[in-house]
């Protein structure tokens, strides 16, 4: 039904997360709609960011270079270690602009139902690191779930033997949240970690 | 914050309707994901789809060729005609399955608040291709707002002398709706056009 550049265009767009058909179709439209710059430019950006953009050769983290941006800063704590799942996650917590530490990505929580095990992460570099930059603290700073928490003990368990303080980020009801919207587990979890004020 | 070539890619997809801050870095971080192959003729899709897809050189539709599709299909009956807004809408209407007739695409509506008028959409090319085909019916598939009625009032007007009828497309309750979700314009138009049955 569309001219075939418009067709392969909309299944490309079909790719991405969250994408179905209408909306790819109404994407593919709005490309029209731009101006030939514009179309140029993205075009190059996705060869070049897939071409260019690798993980930091210490962290993990997404790069252009071989040391992200966090590892070459000198400023930044090498002593406070944050250990999150995803490259995603280094910018949510930079987001935040409270975390002056380093960071390590696991891309990846352990997971016996996805047959995700200790050894397809990386926690040999993680202990590296470790040792190498005089980590103190290491903040585990995965999400809630069953492979997170799983994925927390773990690391804990291997770094005993470290001295390191060990923590895990706080779970709880979300800041400005309507306490209704809560579901029962965090709730739970909330009042058992309460803090004296 | 994200590397240069990762940043320059996020502003690329806010650039598309409806994707915002969030849905961008979503949709930058699931490009990283896909394979070279994919990424590459995503690239080349987009800068093809600018390129080569123009409007029908007869009823404006979007096309990778002089002629559309549904032009140059002699099977389709010439004798009525089907005038939309824009060429999404040909689409739409050829989702259906329904109108085997051809279309003609304003690329716009009547819009004196935006300095739009009658002037500025192509009905001289309109006429001329009522007259070429000898078109028997017009249907003015236009949306129901201000903009819409003025376009299809001026368009019967200057049809006036043509031999064509001329119709509207029904307005009413959506197929399936629940009446409590429809408007009271709308309600108040299915009651002036109610049908026997």
């Amino acid at each position: 039904m569309y001219p075939s550049f418009l067709a392969k265009l909309i299944d490309d767009f079909k790719r991405l997360p969250g994408v179905g058909e209408k909306t790819a179709e109404r994407m593919a439209f709005a490309v029209l709609e731009l101006n030939e710059e514009q179309v140029s430019n993205f075009s190059l950006d996705l060869t070049n960011a897939k071409k260019n953009i690798t993980n930091c050769t210490y962290c993990n983290s997404l790069t252009d270079q071989e040391e992200c941006n966090i590892c070459r800063d000198k400023t930044r704590n090498s002593n406070i270690l944050c250990v999150v799942e995803s490259s995603k996650d280094v910018f949510l917590f930079e987001k935040t602009g409270k975390f002056e530490g380093r960071y390590f990505v696991l891309n990846g929580l352990i997971s016996p139902i996805d047959g995700i095990g200790p050894d397809e992460l990386p926690l040999k570099k993680l202990m590296d690191f470790i040792k190498k930059n005089e980590v103190k603290e290491v903040i585990i700073a995965v999400k809630g779930t069953i492979e997170g928490e799983t994925t927390a003990l773990y690391i804990k368990k291997i770094l005993e033997n470290c001295d390191v303080r060990i923590s895990r980020i706080a779970s709880g009801i979300p800041v400005g949240a309507e306490m209704e919207y809560v579901d029962s587990l965090t709730l739970e979890s909330a009042l058992l970690n309460r803090k004296e004020i």
